[in-house]
């Protein structure tokens, strides 16, 4: 797809074909020119106008350049990059920013591009330029296995970080914590403040030192990055700099803390990240709990909390309802015939056929196995409190893939096999809904209640998952549609619009949303006349003062996008 | 001391003394007028001018109305605040807030003016306003021990959080973390990145939600804080408004996460946070290890890496050289009569007189006793490598201040029996000089051949102690002074800018600085042309231009202050 019939570097390049969308304010003219020296930065290779609608096809999850959103909710052609330009180093990074400025065209950077249910590698704006950061910075830099830590570049996935460990030997020493699917970015997923499933599950906590482009161009590095290495080549260029040997040790440095603005943001580019790993603790078992009852969710959850806030369940166990259990195994279709919602009485049948409960409980004891032995009896003890609650390990159910997935999960094997849920419907997309709830039975059962019996009432089968933070719950509510379906796509939209709003009036918030619900839910987060908002606003227009980088990503608008039109 | 001959509310209070600093650029007539203003928002009470030397006396430690630095390096007269004003609430911070931009004069919050050996209450400019944040405000708003956290208002104290848990007989079921010292604010500690020795000894990573004055006077609460509460009145003022219930439970909320950019720095005024709470963890055993040798230090720091990174020593561990013991037990004069430094012969005497090694580590085992068993084996089989080791238990050693003041750190009981160094030498004052260290034990070695050499070559004893991170240590070096002798302040003072110079030569930064090494601790973190400061500086004239907010806190200066004389 790149264009390599242009001549030489830095010439203009008539033959890039016309793009989709193009960047707002920006003629025909003006784009051409933006290409020609965006070519001459990281050269013509790296520079794909997003012209044909082959380029808009479903593409395999793995592979590396994608420039839109696999699972789109709107039209195919809402969310387009008008270009992807992929920096081949730092310095690319910012004269790529340094163009943008100069010609007040904004940028959406991606890793590489999963962000799935979330808006994949698409921009919020429309005919922004996508910034291609994984496909040519792609390196582990550094694993130092007996700090246990990695500094990585943004290309590299939770599947390239843990086969870096198996060539190197370094599994006995170090784990990396991985989320439910292995393709992502370390650094993008980090960056969404995603999660995994070992004690070093919460990726935003375990991070440590960031690498970042500023709007602007300049480069800076955080905590005790900000302190030069004496060994550094000084007249190096800064990025290529060895880094101060406390950079993936320390956190904080001195003087203000800067990490978080970029999170979640559009503040800057991360260029690399150091990131923990969990020394290999000794030994794991993986278990799973069924519990029979639909009903059961308030006493499962009411169980969990003390266990969870005081560590017995040590790492981020997940709590499925039974159909993300079932959409594993096969489609909707392999279920039922119908197009009827699915009843209490078929799920029971579903969860019977499996051998599963109506509540699925994954988790997973570490340490030596006097230690093990102790948190199992306290666990097994508490949930067999639970009617009918029945536990396994791996090994009685060699062929359950939802719990031999999660035996790798947990020990930081990555895998793709949690999508295959997304098959459940012909041309599977999905969209998540993801409130933060409080770890206590009556929030689960409220949330579990609300997002059900809307799921429904808009003509879908309820998955939700219900992953346990320390001291909350990460819900997360599956919502699946038929990407070549229009009606249904829209059923899904207004669906995930209306949960938006009642859980808002619930005092739930989501800790993430899709490009489409971004301006909405940052709209809920409106405590004081939004004076959360308008501080991120006025960081935004101090870094960005074009406001070039991202507008509008998670509901941050720059001023010069006041007059932009934002409808969706 | 306070001014309470005043006339009625909002009038002229002519009766003011002068004060010993006044503001920058602020006429006495206009500093009037700021009081009189000030006293209309607070009441006359709660504002008290610096005028006499009776204000400046060495005062008890647990007094609350601190107006300097207990400590001063520099002159007593060198760093102090025109006047404090105690707000009563959150609207008298946001007015005084408002005033004070108004008048452009600058205003330095202190929660209860601890913060000792890096400036106690004490403003970087001369002549600020002293915002007393924690005289008025002072509740423990809430404690819920299921959720296990906190959420406190500055004038709380780790004797204060201690104290509620203990009133409302908690303890059986959370422990608040607590600093050596007791006395200091929770929220004043956090904020500076200050630490503890539980499990949640980062006490930056333990907070949870913060509300937030912003330099102009808005109010922001961060995190899921943003979200309203739908059962909050919402005819009332915001500040009086419930919060979201996941406020302390999820730190990150929705979108760029601000509240890094609030610590160590100058960019708001913390008015409520959130505090994590550590589940009692049914047990726990305390234990000292003795190292008869100075040069076991490398092997010492070598066994702890793996055992720390791995989480079996489950806190932060602090490794005591043989005169940190020391002081708590004695003054220097108890121990010799000469005024030479003490030799390794002197040292060696020393620590056989009170039973201890050179160096001392004093470490916790948590959990049922089954696991501390698996725990307390693998630690005292590692330490066991050292010839010459020996373990304690606190019953074998009753009469030990050291030992028996740790059994309660350990367990979140403060005190503040760790101070009885400072009176090692007599008016004894202290400088910490505090670099992060990797957690190698040649690194540990290096900072301590440096730091011990150049102590020595300035004619001071050398007092440090280590404290192990997870993955880096804290190495706090104590510089005793007599702070009647302005000579030996000087030499301190001297001192402590060359080791901060070695320090940075080698790659080695600080995490903390007194008032009067800010400018230069902060000039160390320059990469690439101080491209990190930059940011500060953006982001702190963005939120407050007229830069009235604790300019030159932590080297921040806004661009009001250009012209400003910053000579120390």
């Amino acid at each position: 797809m790149s264009n390599t019939n242009s001549a030489e570097q830095g010439q203009a390049t008539p033959s890039h074909p016309k793009p989709i969308s193009l960047p707002p304010n920006t003629s025909s003219a003006k784009f051409h020119e933006f290409l020609r020296r965006a070519s001459a930065i990281v050269g013509d290779e790296n520079v794909v106008v997003v012209a044909g609608d082959d380029q808009l096809q479903q593409q395999d999850y793995m592979d590396r350049s994608k420039v839109h959103d696999m699972f789109h909710i709107l039209e195919k052609k809402a969310f387009l990059h008008s270009c992807t330009v992929a920096p081949k180093d730092v310095p690319g990074v910012q004269n790529i920013m340094r163009l943008a400025n100069e010609m007040e065209i904004p940028v959406w950077p991606f890793s590489m591009g999963r962000n799935l249910g979330y808006g994949g590698a698409a921009p919020r704006v429309p005919g922004s330029i996508g910034l291609d950061m994984g496909k040519n910075m792609n390196k582990v830099l550094k694993v130092d296995a007996d700090s246990a830590y990695a500094l990585v570049e943004p290309g590299v996935s939770f599947f390239d970080l843990h086969q870096y460990l198996v060539d190197h030997d370094l599994r006995d020493k170090v784990w990396a914590d991985c989320p439910d699917l292995g393709g992502g970015s370390v650094i993008g997923n980090t960056m969404e403040r995603g999660i995994g499933y070992t004690p070093y599950g919460d990726h935003w906590m375990m991070h440590c030192g960031l690498e970042v482009v500023l709007p602007d161009g300049s480069l800076v590095r955080t905590g005790m990055g900000a302190l030069p290495n004496p060994k550094a080549d000084k007249n190096a260029p800064p990025h290529e700099q060895e880094p101060n040997e406390c950079w993936q040790l320390f956190n904080y440095g001195f003087g203000p803390h800067h990490d978080g603005i970029f999170s979640q943001s559009n503040m800057g580019i991360v260029t690399k990240m150091g990131v923990w790993l969990m020394p290999n603790p000794g030994g794991s078992q993986t278990y799973m709990i069924t519990f029979p009852r639909d009903d059961d969710l308030n006493r499962i959850v009411e169980i969990m909390r003390p266990l969870r806030v005081s560590m017995v369940l040590q790492n981020v166990p997940k709590l499925d309802n039974i159909l993300v259990s079932a959409a594993m195994e096969g489609t909707r279709s392999s279920y039922t015939n119908s197009n009827e919602l699915l009843t209490d009485a078929d799920l029971d049948a579903i969860a019977e056929k499996l051998g599963l409960g109506r509540w699925n409980f994954y988790g997973c004891i570490y340490g030596p196995p006097e230690v093990r032995e102790v948190l199992w009896k306290v666990i097994k003890s508490a949930f067999s409190q639970i009617p009918g609650a029945k536990f396994y390990f791996p090994e009685d159910r060699p062929h359950d893939k939802a719990l031999q997935t999660r035996k790798n999960t947990f020990v930081g094997i990555p895998s793709i096999t949690e999508l295959d849920w997304v098959s459940w419907l012909p041309n599977g997309g999905h969209l998540f809904f993801a409130p933060i709830a409080k770890l206590t039975g009556d929030d689960a059962e409220a949330q579990y209640e609300l997002t059900r019996r809307r799921s429904e009432e808009f003509g879908f089968d309820f998955l939700g998952a219900f992953l346990v933070g320390v001291r909350e719950i990460h819900h997360i509510v599956c919502i699946l549609f038929d990407r070549e379906d229009p009606e249904m796509r829209t059923r899904a939209h207004e669906l995930i619009k209306l949960l938006i709003q009642e859980a808002a009036d619930r005092g739930w918030g989501e800790y993430r949303a899709h490009l489409a619900l971004m301006d909405q839910v940052a709209g809920t987060y409106n405590f004081n006349d939004s004076a959360h908002m308008k501080l991120s606003e006025k960081i935004k227009d101090a870094l960005d003062p074009k406001g070039i980088l991202s507008p509008g990503k998670n509901g941050v608008w720059p001023t010069t996008y006041k007059q932009y039109n934002k409808q969706i």
